[in-house]
């Protein structure tokens, strides 16, 4: 039985709901054809596996048995089969299509984060790269969760998962100092709070405010170096995590993993990926 | 009042319990404050709109005021400003996100359907380009309706909308010619029937068996043009809308167009656009 | 397991929600009574038999065993057995009246149904009847299916599933031939196109412009002959598919059938068809 | 605003999506047009007006005004005009179907039990005519209270409504008496506790251990009319309420009234019963 | 196969996703650990033992086998086990929370109801002792089952299980006695008819005008004793059931009990019980 | 316009249902009648208010006009009006309990933990007293809104708030070095990892690994302050958090702040409060 947790299993349910509706008209062209059949997911290009366990789950929603054949985060390649389900024939081609368009997004997605993490990883073995709240609404549990088995970090899930002090936030409370004590003050323990800066000074001030984190929005590679220089030398580098955001791509990535920041997030991980290539094929097995 | 229908408002509250959650963690730092504000979506980059009517009801929702500046499916540029919303300044920053990721996607996928179309239009004035069921799940509504603002055909929404007949299900049931007339027999005469042929001799079956539409699967665009003749000489052309699909994009296209095909559709439509950037300001009004 | 679409299943729990709310108070009665027991639904009258599929579903959601004993369509009469449901006694004492509400209803719109097509083809062995959009609210899906049981064409399901131009429409618009061709201009090459019209100039008209089907409202069976004839002399006839509606019933439908008509739709199918008379009898096997 | 309940208003609006699902493809060729109207529903036909709470809610929802011309539960006549509801034209044209379901519905049911009323309180001026819960599921709060705007008493709701002995209740646990008692020690005082008997002993024995209310099930006149003097003999009438149920319609309600019944109980009131005819008419205002 | 009803599970389901929401984050430090295990519940005080089915069923719906190993409504003492559950680890501490809150919350009602029965029933052996509408939003069916389980009448679950006539609703409609009749006259057969009084001669009014039950409304007992007198001295004490409500409590309830009233209730019972303890402790089985 | 977050609005309507169901069978007693009236909420004890903000949304879902009298977290007292509702009477009748029983709750857990809080303060005047995730299910942000309108800490919401490992968990894992250690690796950087620990040496070792926040499990205020002064005495303590937590009650409390806990969580604020007294008394002001 799926280990997805239940709330994702009734999104999954929505899903099919969206693309089955009121039935499958093509398959009542097969009448009352019961026949049972093999249904496999192949890779059409080289890619880092996501979304199968997903697959896996709307097949047992579906009353169809499975077979995952490569666990996630694996590269797979053209023509290599992932997952195998079987059953009523006519249930299979029904969920076909949700299941690649899952498979096909979060393996997009993974491939993206590992690409990114690996390029990041020759300026600092131990950075993290990190998705945002750029997401598809509606499909964000996935496409964090992509991001997670491409070897990133899922960032916030929502509004409430941590305080983020934003440029907008700072304007009507005055300063990135009052605004990160304010903070402080009101939420729980169990939260973290990060505030966006928008230069070195504020910089400084949150940090001495009592941030855990420090959000370094749109600064170059050099910005961010000097930033981390000069926390090092007050003494306050150890107290928080560096985050760089705005504008990180494939080009820069390696450049701000040297320079210092101990996190990379980039909007692009989840809202421009390329989606991975993958089909399905349908073998009866019993007519 | 919004006129999208009250399913697609459910839709866009879930997207917003998505993101809020408990709550905005982040706005409690501004405590009793009670402010109100402006807040105004600009394009950061040359786009096609889409979106807006979708974020003009979050605002409803919201109960903010909203004002559409710019109407969709216009073209837009780096700094223009596209939507206005007006109110609570802690909720304006509530759907700042939601409406972002909303604007950008559909704006991303509407910007790349246009340039399609654009393209193959210049091979067939009157040619089509369509999207397909390779959308994103959960999302697959607003995918559609911004390759309309595009200029292009939603193609199917859902397994009920028309009737299919894929590979998989020809080798179910034995032949094309069977496939189609079974499913003449058993659909409702509200619906038409496509069927997916893979050589030109199956083309023919399918038409004459009384297909309304022929999809003409990985056919390269000599093979669309030779399947075109063929179906002209046999005075089988006019019954019949010839579409093709597999592999299209941005540099066959217009040769697809200039070859006999009535309509052109793409997975890349909603699978692998990317979306278009845009972002939110906000003004404090009333402290 | 069922084959019924996971949106009509949660169709089927909303159903036994509305029944069973917080309990069967009834039961209660029982105390920790836990015998097993099979209940057996019959036919009290003569009838086309629907709904039984559902009914398997239902005992399925609540973890009995069904069997199905006679398959949807077939004629039962009085007395005669149709399904079986096994397992604990006090669910079984739950679902039934559900069931029968539901066989009940779908066996008489197909009953009706199948008696209206039999009448219909007396004047044309190849006409369709058809159902219209005069549902039961919350009970859209199982009419229809009920109607296709039955040997009917369900027709629309929904306002999105093809363009249906009525008199309202043009009058908004102007003529059926401006608005069959914008409908065609605007309305995805997936979707047919069918407009209503009120005296022949303006059915010729509107297959002219192009549309698909042509809906002869309240027109006498000789006003369907002249249509017919007149679209034949023009060379129109075969473009299009002729549908009558309004005021359509037992005592006319073979005339319409006769004179030419395709389609025959009546919305009384749906909205004044007799329940058909079902119970169910419970035997202990276990105390 | 609407005094209907909350959960009911959320039953409309699942209504609406049934209908109107993606959109109104068809209001789709009126493009950008943004008219207003009037749309005005009439009677067909003769018949007790129900569902105009409901049709008027629906208008609310969709932000139409609307206005109520004939109260519920009147008698109402062809060309009548009974609703009117005012706005956008397109909006109007898409709860146009949904509001004449459940007025035709409503009005059929209503009639049909003011009728048998009618035809009984001729046999007993203070008999009341009840419903049971032989309704279509999803549209059972509407059915019953079309019943009770046409004079009739609604019965049970649901399962947890009141204990509702029946025949396999009994043949589960014994006997009558048995049930009663069982059910009277088990329920909440706040419940009546109703036994269905099969003979006039079974009567004797469920009054005696009881029971509040007598369901003679598939009794004759005659057979009411010897229990009912039975229980006056033996001073027990005054206790218990006596309904009778089984076969009652509209040939022989008079006699069951008259033989001593205080409420007479009729599946066929909300199973089959023939919906009223109405339509609507659209006005332009403004285009 | 849980017999809790259809929408009770759904109601499960949500508050697992209440606390599951998008996972659990802590079980992934276990990564892919598969390990199987017993979790064990235990009670940590002596208690009246409730919400037992409900946690069994909330395994269930998580896919994990379980045995209930003290059946609901029994004294349970520190130590004591109560139920076992059995499969993935991971899972099993996922359940464990919500679990054993509605244990602790059920198990506390349950056993605030049986002691204050057991004070009543000193006075009175036949006494009942009721919960009321103050329940916990969202929590009443469970409260409500606790209150049943120790013993206790559940008394109403919503506004529309029986009329209860109120000081709010006597003042609208001028005096007790037009009250009661309207609701006699007005509500279905099925229903009972409760009339809250203030006083003797209001009492007498509401028996005389029909109600059923009468709620002597923050009486003391010797004024109950009084009313219970006046009631029998005019022959009236045999029609109605007495229920006093009001300031109700384990000091008071006896003399309530033994002064003449049917029904005692006290909205304590639910709204300010002391959750029993409750404890689950993990073992591996498998690794 | 409520500034609740959209998805807690769902949940008051969710409240609403469980109350109304079908309707207020009361009011049915008042026909026609459309009176318009003021309901005021009155408390009937000393206690903190809570719960009002919820109370205004709910009139304001009904159509209700509303002032609120006395801000949320103000010490109330005897007879002292809180609220005032405005609108039809009917409806205001329909909110009254529904509102009440949340404004009791939420009202009783503030006042528990604000004396629990003072008590605490007396020890140390920055510690905080935290409430934990035993709470009533479905009814989890209602109590731990209310626990910070008392001036306490909300704690965890759900699951994927925060990494707690306990006990169970390290003996899957081994110990708590390695439980914190994969749990700093494994978990977004956004997130905060505490542990629970059992004696010094365990608390010494998880503050080492990582973690953010220590939970001491059933410590005596004794131990806590050994482990404060060891942290100490190591450089530790101004890296984490301390917590202290089981069976921290008002007896106690004082000993632990005094103790050097920063944190003082107790499951008692939200499983075992009293729920506070209010009423509603409503006047007619239009009949």
């Amino acid at each position: 039985m799926t280990d997805l947790p239940p709330e994702i299993i009734e999104r999954l349910k929505d899903f099919l709901d969206e693309d089955i509706r009121t039935g499958d008209l093509t398959t009542s062209i097969l009448g009352t054809h019961d026949g049972k059949g093999v249904g496999t997911f192949y890779a059409k290009s080289k890619s880092v596996l996501a979304g199968i366990k997903e697959a896996a789950a709307i097949a047992e929603i579906m009353g169809l048995e499975s077979e995952v054949l490569v666990s996630e985060g694996s590269w797979v390649d053209k023509k290599q089969p992932v997952l195998r389900v079987m059953g009523k024939a006519s249930i299979i081609l029904q969920i076909e299509r949700v299941c690649l368009n899952i498979i096909m997004r979060m393996s997009g997605a993974a491939t993206k984060t590992h690409n990114m993490l690996k390029l990041a990883r020759k300026g600092n073995p131990k950075v993290r790269v990190a998705a945002t709240r750029k997401t598809t609404p509606g499909f964000r549990f996935f496409e964090k969760r992509a991001v997670q088995v491409g070897g990133g970090d899922p960032h916030r899930y929502a509004l409430d998962d941590m305080i983020l002090i934003k440029n907008n936030h700072i304007s009507v409370i005055g300063s990135a100092e009052e605004a990160v004590k304010a903070a402080r003050e009101r939420v729980s323990f169990t939260k973290k709070v990060s505030c966006e800066v928008r230069d070195i000074d504020e910089c400084i001030a949150a940090v001495e405010a009592g941030a855990d984190i420090i959000l370094l929005d749109n600064f170059s590679p050099d910005e961010v170096a000097k930033a981390h220089k000069k926390l090092n030398e007050m003494g306050l580098r150890d107290r928080i995590i560096l985050e760089a955001s705005g504008g990180i791509d494939e080009s820069s990535v390696e450049d701000y993993a040297k320079n210092g920041a101990d996190v990379l997030s980039s909007g692009a991980l989840t809202h421009s990926y390329i989606a991975s290539d993958f089909n399905m094929l349908l073998e009866l097995t019993e007519k």
